[in-house]
């Protein structure tokens, strides 16, 4: 066989990309099915209130209205989110905050349902909530649930003596830092359609989802029905970025198309999809480091405070990734990690692209800064004096497989920034303009983590013509996984890569590979793809060895033909897989993988242990207007270690758009959450990047190949977002020569930095 | 774990059962799409002419009428039929048979296609055609090809010495005799809807079909796209028999719905369905038997030629399988099979449920009951010397496995239908009507036969709360095929049977299996599903045996709980999957099994080999009107050896089913056809069994388990058929006292019967 890959490492077009760019695409608002319904949720819009009395009776009343139904009326269990399902799907007695649902309703017309629900009258009687994550957890504060502590969850890593690793620093830097709450705004909101096959009573729900075996299990649950009476089918999806791992509107879709016996579409508008669903956790980092005058850090003790909102969900998850990774990809020889999971009143909190993980880079990634500022070491010399080497462990416990690339990131864009020659900078352009570079070194885990269940099934088929179809539960959101799993197939099997085609995401058609998220999927999905290719292979291999007469391990396939130690055949794919049919050998195959964990872990280990980091290393340039307060990004270098890229053009779209979503959590993007009430909730008043604000965006790649993954591939989906606000951040102080501790880089807070370094 | 078992051979319901009963089973004609045309064919009606020329012209001009197709506008390959694709999907030159297409087409309304159909000028020079098989395998008969012999195959079994075997015969019978052209006759005609997915380009299919990527094989050919750009899905099937093997409408349907871009349905009238698809080979036998005065068989020679119609299609499996069968379930120690197939200008013939055993059957046991006549040996006695016994090879070269179940069939039929009573059976009613019993002893195979793939994938996956989706390739027909395989899934996995729902028959769904007929689905995929349920149980128990701290040995699930050394655990399936999960463990498997083969053949043994028979035995009691000719059948037993009954109900149904179809074809059913022109396209003419017709039947069954079956299944479906012409006819004899060998054994004849045995 040729050594070289034929497909993984090329150039590869998103099949579906034209239909996206063309408007073709067909997302759930695009379907439609007779006799459908149109159904709504009534959020409260009280952040924190006791149900006097729920009436329904006058909605019931309005014409058009077919079917209202309130906590009484559902026939299994009253409750969602995955980890711990405590949000009431139709809150009975209390609603936490002001998108908890009382009520949903299904009409004939837009008109009806909105008529409806405005007749639904509910009683309330106003309670005093809590809005800040610190006064929650002051003793007397209010308290969210009767039976729950307001501090959910805490955990503490620790390694090492942080007591003696202080003792040992020449210098302790200790600063406050705090993130702003965002929200993924995708551009499709949550939506699903349910349809009740009326011969076999199954439910059908189209949806836009992360997770759709998940979806499946709860709305199971919710109906109490069996699992395998309920389908999932995913169509386009217009963004998700961790907004769409939690169920939304699917379940309650499914709850009124079972009353109605007609199919239901619900929609959210984007007030409701901003009022309700998971948004990135605010949080609040208390952060001391400890080093020595030649930079090598000693200790770092932080205390996180996340304000998750009243119900749980991935915060859970993502409270403990923040924890686990907020010492940075540095050698910490003395740690105490103290991660705090709040309740409050606010909007729920969950998973978000970077999963805490973005929040920990921006505090560790500042306090780097202060450390280089006061050591007055070159920021990029002190990233690369204490950046992680093969073998060293992690305050977690997990031990690092491949340690290179996290320096080979930064070198490389020091390099592609001209960061030596920073100085010949032209660092005030003209007189109200301040120029300057900051520098972000930071990492990302790939998967879900020890304790959770992380694996994926993959599914080939090939036809006697020798074409191919994949089946995987992996989510097409637009990140490229459809294409990047296809072109693993191709290359295992030896096949064109036209001739792999991948099936649409449907519970009946493709296996489970858990949840779209994590940056997980090339990763897992990848190994499942290529155990699936194994037999197949093998099937093909016999039969090539019995037609040709060669032993069978002399044999290869490649690009579509049958090669002998290097050397092309004149022997096609299609006619191997025809004979092998007819010679009863295997052509269809499921692969299994579950993420391995190779390192011995103590009882007093994390639990929560991640084995397969990314590297990351962003150089962003800003030129900030001292008058203004505003600031231009001009150019960000953006460098990622995905071991082997099996898509370039992909890969590129991930760091570009990530990027992107960080410049926008950078400098602009807040919810303005007052006492619990949201107060922009249309992106008229939320505001994200516009096309005319995206910086220049330098991606380059370490190819290093990461040692277990699939063909030596690593995730890279959500690493790009976390070195970005620390860059940013680092360039503006450089520029203006004052740190700003919290997020977004609003031009108010860049003036007042101005002002008080000025005062 | 307790012994019993709990699904497999408990009576089991059909799932989709009383949607069938009650009307809401939803066929192809029930399904519509938007802008859905109707399609149509323009089938020649000319037994054998030369197409001059085709002129759509008129028929284009036609409003409502959208698009017409002939042989040029076929975009891949214009033939179809598997084995050899030989029938031109339109035909361009010659037509061979009144089903040959010319033209199809797509209109709006039925009303305008109608008239596009009729507005298509073809002008034709007939030619002279062969419509006798012996007439056209004679020198200087017209030729069905230009570049094959009217004498498509020929096949010679040879075992022993026939020319010693009849040496030491002490009689020899020698007859001649024939079967008739006979039509599935199912209650839903041939369809299909054809769709295209405008983003895709995906061909959708649905239709009725016994072999779903066939279709997928042979749509992908015709339009020159590879085999997963098509997708086939089969709704409920009303009936197929063998008849919806071959594909029908559903290639036509695909190239209207590709060149019109719009859907495309076809519904074959019952004339077009009649005058067009494969029928049961019409057969003539020269059959000549030697046998000691003790009864022992020393020698067979059988002649056979089969009329197939101008193309091969299933007709190369159909001679060979009767050609393989044609000594009976007997051991023969000389013999020599010869079996010729033959092409006309007659209807095609090709698999219909029997698939040429049927024909063999009545063969040897009109032959064999001959041979009782003539030697004064009981029937009952004459067959259980002969028959079949363990280790015996048959003249193909396959050794019998398991002999008992043969003689057993038969004494139980005796027993059953008080054949040692018989001399006390009231032989003349009144004075016109004449009681005889007769039997019949047959034998059929399962699977397609050495040569040809014959192998199953099935998938099995198991949600968190223990529910399985059983995916299976498998077509249910009617004949309960998704049952059987459930209750072995649920068996295998020790869940309850309400817990394993089987989906849908779609090609994006479900594993190929390859074809539904040859009884092969029970036992190969079977084994599948078997082999599938491995992992998952493995996975279940390694969590069983952690969750209990019991070995892993020592455990096992039975109807949803874990047991341990036979004594139920307080321990459910769900429980454990949940955990099983959480542990990261395949929940998911595809099985895959090939029918294996034993023996031990040499280069000269007949390729054809079969491993697995069924051995069956029908009773007929019948009493002949000899005024009228008529017969009235009263009873028939029948009895046969599914090994392991794996749902009674369904094995009754079965058996009631096939021996109906038997009956039909013994008195009644009978294509006419006159120099190529078949006279009956209609129910009304062509007369099928009613429920007043249908005799008594008696079902029994030999549960002796099949050595290599899943959990001791045998296949059943296709054996009902064989025994009941040879018995009814055999009991006609012994009614009336003449013999009467060709079929079916209408009034006419026997009233000729009558007549030449009393002159």
């Amino acid at each position: 066989m040729p050594n070289n890959r034929f497909v993984v490492g090329k150039e590869a077009r998103k099949e579906s990309a034209e239909d996206f760019v063309r408007g073709r695409a067909r997302y759930v608002c695009d379907l439609g099915f007779p006799k459908m319904l149109v159904g709504k949720l009534l959020y409260t819009k009280h952040p924190f209130a006791r149900i006097r009395r729920i009436d329904t009776s006058r909605a019931k009343a309005i014409p058009g209205v077919v079917t209202i139904l309130t906590y009484e009326d559902i026939p299994g269990e009253n409750s969602y989110l995955h980890i711990i399902p405590d949000q009431p799907l139709l809150c009975s007695d209390i609603v936490r905050y002001q998108g908890d649902a009382v009520a949903c309703l299904a009409a004939e017309t837009e008109e009806a349902a909105q008529a409806g629900l405005e007749a639904i009258d509910v009683e309330y009687e106003p309670l005093v909530g809590v809005f800040d994550p610190l006064k929650a957890l002051e003793p007397g504060a209010p308290q969210i649930w009767p039976d729950r502590s307001n501090l959910l969850d805490k955990l503490v890593i620790e390694s090492g003596d942080i007591t003696s690793g202080f003792n040992e620093a020449d210098v302790v830097i200790e600063n406050t830092y705090q993130t702003q709450l965002v929200e993924h705004a995708f551009l499709e909101t949550e939506e699903a359609i349910a349809v009740i096959d009326p011969l076999t009573g199954r439910i059908i729900i189209y949806t836009s989802s992360q997770w759709p075996y998940q979806d499946r299990l709860q709305i199971a649950r919710a109906l109490g029905v069996q699992q395998n009476m309920v389908q999932v089918i995913i169509p386009a999806v217009g963004g998700a970025f961790g907004g769409k791992v939690e169920a939304h509107v699917q379940i309650h879709a499914a709850l009124l198309a079972h009353a109605s016996g007609r199919p239901v579409k619900i929609v959210r508008t984007r007030e409701e999809s901003i009022l309700t669903h998971v948004k990135r956790h605010p949080a609040i980092a208390y952060y001391k480091m400890g080093a020595k005058y030649n930079g090598k850090l000693t200790a770092v003790d932080v205390k996180l405070f996340l304000d998750t909102g009243p119900y749980a969900n991935a915060g859970l998850g993502v409270f403990a990734a923040m924890g686990d990774t907020v010492s940075g990809p540095y050698n910490v020889p003395n740690a105490r990690l103290e991660s705090n999971l709040v309740m409050t009143n606010n909007p729920i909190s969950g998973a978000m692209r970077g999963y805490g993980i973005t929040q920990a880079s921006f505090f560790y990634e500042a306090q780097m800064e202060a450390l280089a500022y006061e050591l007055k070491i070159d920021p990029v010399e002190l990233r690369l004096i204490n950046g992680l080497e093969t073998g060293n462990k992690v305050p977690s416990g997990s031990v690092i497989r491949e340690g290179l690339p996290m320096k080979a990131c930064i070198r490389e864009a020091a390099k592609q920034a001209g960061w030596n020659s920073r100085k010949n900078m032209e660092r005030q352009p003209s007189p109200h303009l301040r120029r300057g570079m900051g520098i972000a070194a930071t990492w990302h885990t790939v998967g879900l983590g020890r304790v959770m269940a992380d694996h994926a099934s993959a599914t080939l088929e090939m036809g006697t013509d020798g074409s191919v179809v994949l089946k995987t539960g992996a989510v097409e959101l637009g990140q490229g996984s459809h294409t990047a799993l296809t072109q693993l197939a191709a290359e295992a099997l030896g096949v064109p890569l036209s001739t792999v085609r991948v099936s649409g995401l449907d519970t009946d058609i493709t296996p489970d590979a858990i949840t779209t998220e994590a940056s997980r999927q090339t990763y897992v999905s990848g190994h499942a793809v290529l155990r699936a290719a194994q037999p197949i292979t093998d099937s093909l291999l016999t039969t090539a060895g019995e037609i040709t007469g060669f032993p069978k391990e002399t044999l290869s396939f490649h690009d579509g033909f049958l090669y002998r130690e290097g050397e092309r055949l004149n022997v096609t794919i299609p006619e191997v897989s025809a004979k092998t049919f007819e010679r009863n050998r295997q052509l269809i195959a499921t692969g299994f993988y579950a993420l391995e964990y190779t390192g011995k872990y103590a009882e007093e280990d994390y639990i929560f242990n991640r084995e397969v980091f990314i590297f990351s290393c962003d150089i962003a340039t800003v030129l900030v207007d001292i008058e203004t307060g505003e600031i231009k990004v001009e150019e960000i270098v953006s460098i990622h270690w995905p071991g082997t890229v099996v898509n370039p053009k992909a890969a590129r779209g991930q760091v570009t758009g990530g990027t992107t979503m960080g410049f926008g959590y950078s400098t602009m993007e807040q919810l303005i959450v007052n006492n619990g009430h949201t107060e922009n909730l249309t992106l008229d008043k939320y505001l994200i990047p516009t096309v005319n604000d995206i910086p220049r965006i330098k991606v380059g790649f370490i190819e290093t190949p990461e040692p277990l993954g699939p063909m030596g591939a690593n995730g890279l989906g959500e690493a790009p977002v976390n070195p970005v606000a620390p860059s940013i951040r680092n360039a503006v102080w450089d520029a203006i020569g004052v740190p700003i501790n919290d997020l977004p880089l609003s031009p108010e807070k860049i003036l007042e930095a101005i002002k008080k370094y000025n005062d």
